[in-house]
Order: C-alpha cells, then structure tokens, then sequence
C-alpha cells in the first residue's frame, strides 16, 4: 500500500452486522474489486428456530451482495411466499419471527450442514457461493453467542430476537449480554483476515448490538492489535438517530452519547478515522478530542451513487491515517 | 364387550404404519365412535432432514384423518406449493425427500417442541388436536428408532428413506435393522391403550417395516400378551402383490411367502383371525393351517362405501374369534 492511494490488490477487511454492513459492502464493491474484499460477520443474534440455524446478519449481508434481498422489508428475499408460516398458525406457534418459503430452504441447507458436522464458516461460504457473491464472507466465530437484553421495564432478560423483532425495539434496556462469548473464539480464518487487511472498516452497523458482540469475541482484539492497517468506521448514528434500528436508543440507555461522538468515544482505543455524516460537521471537534480524526462526509447511501461516493471515501479516509502518520 | 356385538363403548386399538393404516382408520371411524379408536404408529420412519424432526408415518395418518392428504400422492397436504424445496437446489441439496411449503410448518412445529422438551406423544395429539382428529394418536415409543435395509446387490447399508424414497424401493435387500430399538420402550400411553382395548386391529400396513418395528419396541409384546381382547389383521398382500409399496417384494426377499399366508405365518403367535381378500378365498386353508382363522371379505377400500364394509368386517371377524372361544 502506498500513501498516494489504494494499490489495485489492496485487501479490505470489514467489521460488519447486517443491514447498515450489507449496504455498505454493496457500496464498496462498487469501487473496489470484490475479491479483495472480506467481511467479517456478527453471528450474536444467530438462533435456532423451530429446530433451524438462523443466522440473520450473515443472511441479510449474503441476500443483499447477491441482489436478492427484498428492497421493502429490508430482510428476507424478493418475491417471497409466506405458505409455511401461514400453516403454521394452525399450531398456535407465534409467527413473530417470520420466515419466507425461499428463505426456509437457506435455514434448512445451513442446519442440515450443521448437523452434518460442517462449521458455520464453511456453510456460509457454501451459501456465499452458490449466489455467486465475490466478497469473501465469514462468521466472526462458529461457535454460538446469543445477544440477551435486560428490560430497564421489568427487568426480564430476553433474547435478542424477541428484542429487536417480537418488541419491534420499542423497550427501553438497561444493559446487553452475550452469551457463550467466554468460550468462543475467533476463526482462524477471521483472525487472518483481519491480521492481514491493508484496510479494516468497521461498517455502519449497530455499535451495541452489531460491531459489540463482533469486537468481544475473544482473539479479535489480538488480531486488531497486531494489524498495522488503517481502521476506519462510519458512523451509524447521524443527527442523534440510526437510519434504521435501535442503535441511537441503545447508546443512550446504556450511557453514551447517541451520537458519532459516542461512537468515536466507543472505539476510540480501535479506530484511527470516524466518518462523520455531513449534518454532524459541528461534531467534528468533539470526535477529534477523543483521538479518532474525524471525517467529514455525505454518509447516507440513498443511492448507488451516493454509497459508491461513500465507500471512496471510506477508502480516501484510511489514506489519511497513512498520510497523518507517516 | 359381549358376543352379539361391539358394544357402543367398545374401545379399538389399531397398530399403524403409514397409508394403508391411515385409510383403514379413516374406513373405521365411519362405522365407530372415533373417540373410542387409538392408532399406535410407527416411528422408524422417522428422520432429522435438515435438521427437522420428520414422521412420515404419525403425518399420513393425521393428515389423512384431517381430510388433507394429497389424494394423488397419498402423502403429503393438499393444494401444496414447493417454493422451499425449489429454492434448496440453489444449495446444491438433493431434492429427493420433498418437502412442501405447509407440510414444512409441521416438521418446524414438530422440531420446535421437541427442542423445547416436549415428547413425541405431546406434539402428536397437539397437531391431531390442531387438524380436530376424533381418533387418539399414539407413536408407539418416544424414542428414536430407525429402520435400515441392506440392499442385497452391493451389500450396502442405506437408511429406510434412501431406499423407499430415494431408490423408490427399486433394490432387492437382503434384511432389516431398526437401529435404537433395544434402548427404545413403549410409552405408557400406548402400553395402556393396548392393554385396555376391547380390539386390537393391525392394520394392512407393510409388515416388515411399518407393523414389524411397532411390534419389535420393547414393551410391545407384554401389552399385547397381557391383552384378552380379539386380535384382527387385514392381509395388506393381495394375490402376491400390496396395493401400494414394497411389502410383497420384502416378505419375499427376507424369506417369507408373498402372500397372505405368509403374512399368518409371520403373526400366528399375534393374530387370532386374518382378513383375506375375495381374490385369496383360495388361502384359507393354508391360514388356517398357521393357526390363524381367516376371514375372506374385500379388503380393498376403493371407495369409501367399501372402507367402511371392511371396517365393519373386521369388526365382526373380531367377533368370530370371541364367539370360537367362548
């Protein structure tokens, strides 16, 4: 890599989650060869429903790279049928987490691979392949973590997914847990991939919820800190709000400041370079105090044009930490 | 019970396997209460297929007593969709046990209880409960059981689906294994519906995979033996061939007459009278001779008129015996 610009087989390693990842991933293999690409991917809100392995972030970045995703709902794929979860209400089962016909057979290929005694790295490669996706796409860890929320209501935990889509992320919580993290691990696939990136990006994603349980799982922290590469994020949180989800309510209610300030103070110790949307220009100052520069930018990929400035940009950004430190 | 006739509270206890057992419970409850019949099914048909808890034989029993069954398939729901099962070739998977859209949220209902601790028996009257089935339906034992046929030209070991789907019973075997069933038991459920039936019928089922595992669980031979009600089978072998299904070629492979002979042989400790077909009437020494009393009637139910003089048949041939002991 060289300080006048990214050399045409520089590798990029992005930190992701699912929905603000995928979009940026898609964004970013608009300017950059997709093979260069890896994406390192959240598996904490990964679950087993009705006997299946879901693993939402992985699927979300995967139908979105591959085109597939349905544009509306934002998850899922396009021209969904839902005759599975229609029948099931027959059995009284809650269809709170609904599952798509076209979808199911993603859930059934990745259980029957499990249970087969494949890793989940090597499943989502498998999937990763056969919708013919250039970037290189990897589970954070095969080991299983399962986000849990305390409602700041009642005090109850429950589980991300009841979280996030059975309470459609209107409770306010008063702290995060993931469970199982102490014994899992990074893949060693993950741990080269970040060890080796000439860039790491950590995405627009959930800090919380998202990039949390990515950056907790032990060994990405070594990894992080052996890599001499550029870190760069993008801030989820513009103007006070996440674009989508619960990220800004998160922060705040468990003490941060919801905004790319709070970000910056978050992984000030990881990220050298915080993209900040152009509607926080006057954050600017405040983000620098935390040691991250500070980067100011149109951060709202509203189209292909706009994510694909974005993603330069994102690339122009880790120039500078170079060019700063050098 | 009393020898002009089942009395109107006469309980009937029916030993299953899949289709032929599921049309002769539907055959049955038009001339009885079906509150007062309790099918005890099979289950080592049973499967994981990824990663859901698949009965083939508890569904087609439940599915045809709902009037659901796909009458052209003779499994399976009506009006059935195959999105999922479209959508897993993407993956590669071999599409050779189909699942359809509606189907499926019986297996993701099925797995999602007994992940949750719930037993088979539990699940099985739920979905009876939910499809509104008069009649009790018992698998024969919580536990797992699983039939494997050595084929005969390589030697081979394959799983019963393999061989009745897959290779659509087309090999010859060479003999049959139910893996799991010396550690398996009867529930006491179905201990208790045998014991207590004032009849117990066996179904025309395939005797060697779907009737031979029911009566090889541990347990199942103490009930019956316990048991002084009248024991009827319907011959499910009709001039050397079973109306649907591989039994004639398995009897025969293992060693048995294809016939209804063959099948008195195979149950004269069991069966008190055999039901044999107007096209057998020539049998019915050679029945005799084993020790079991035939009884020559129609026993294809081609219309439901004739399933319903079948049923009634094989109550009065339970009769026969009451009346020849008495």
């Amino acid at each position: 890599m060289t300080a006048s610009g990214t050399s045409s087989s520089s590798t990029i390693t992005v930190i992701c989650g699912g929905v603000g990842a995928a979009r940026f991933l898609r964004s970013l293999i608009r300017v950059v060869d997709p093979a260069l690409v890896t994406a390192i991917i959240n598996v904490a809100d990964d679950m087993v429903l009705h006997g299946l392995s879901i693993s939402p972030d992985i699927d979300t970045v995967t139908y979105t790279l591959a085109d597939a995703i349905d544009p509306e709902r934002g998850w899922g794929l396009r021209e969904e049928t839902w005759r599975a979860m229609e029948a099931i209400r027959r059995y009284g089962d809650g269809d709170w987490f609904s599952l798509g016909d076209q979808d199911l057979a993603t859930h059934l290929h990745r259980s029957g691979r499990l249970a087969d005694g494949a890793t989940l790295t090597e499943v989502t490669r498998e999937i990763a392949n056969s919708w013919d996706i250039g970037v290189t796409l990897l589970p954070v860890s095969n080991d299983s973590i399962s986000t849990h929320v305390t409602r700041a209501d009642s005090g109850e935990e429950i589980s991300f997914q009841e979280y996030f889509v059975g309470e459609r992320h209107g409770v306010p919580i008063s702290s995060v847990r993931f469970d199982g993290i102490e014994n899992a691990s990074i893949t060693e696939e993950a741990d080269r991939a970040i060890r080796t990136a000439d860039t790491v990006i950590v995405a627009p994603s959930n800090p919380i919820v998202s990039i949390g349980p990515v950056l907790a799982v032990p060994g990405v922290q070594n990894a992080l800190a052996a890599s001499s590469a550029p870190c760069v994020a993008i801030s989820p949180i513009i103007g006070g709000q996440a674009l989508k989800g619960p990220a800004a309510n998160m922060l705040a209610e468990l003490g941060h400041s919801p905004t790319a300030v709070g970000v910056a103070e978050l992984w000030s110790d990881l990220i050298d370079v915080l993209l900040v949307d152009d509607d926080d220009a006057s954050l600017s100052l405040d983000v620098a105090a935390t040691g991250v520069t500070p980067y100011v930018t149109d951060t709202i990929m509203a189209t292909p044009e706009r994510g694909a400035r974005l993603a330069a940009s994102t690339l122009s950004a880790a120039q500078l930490r170079i060019g700063s430190s050098s």
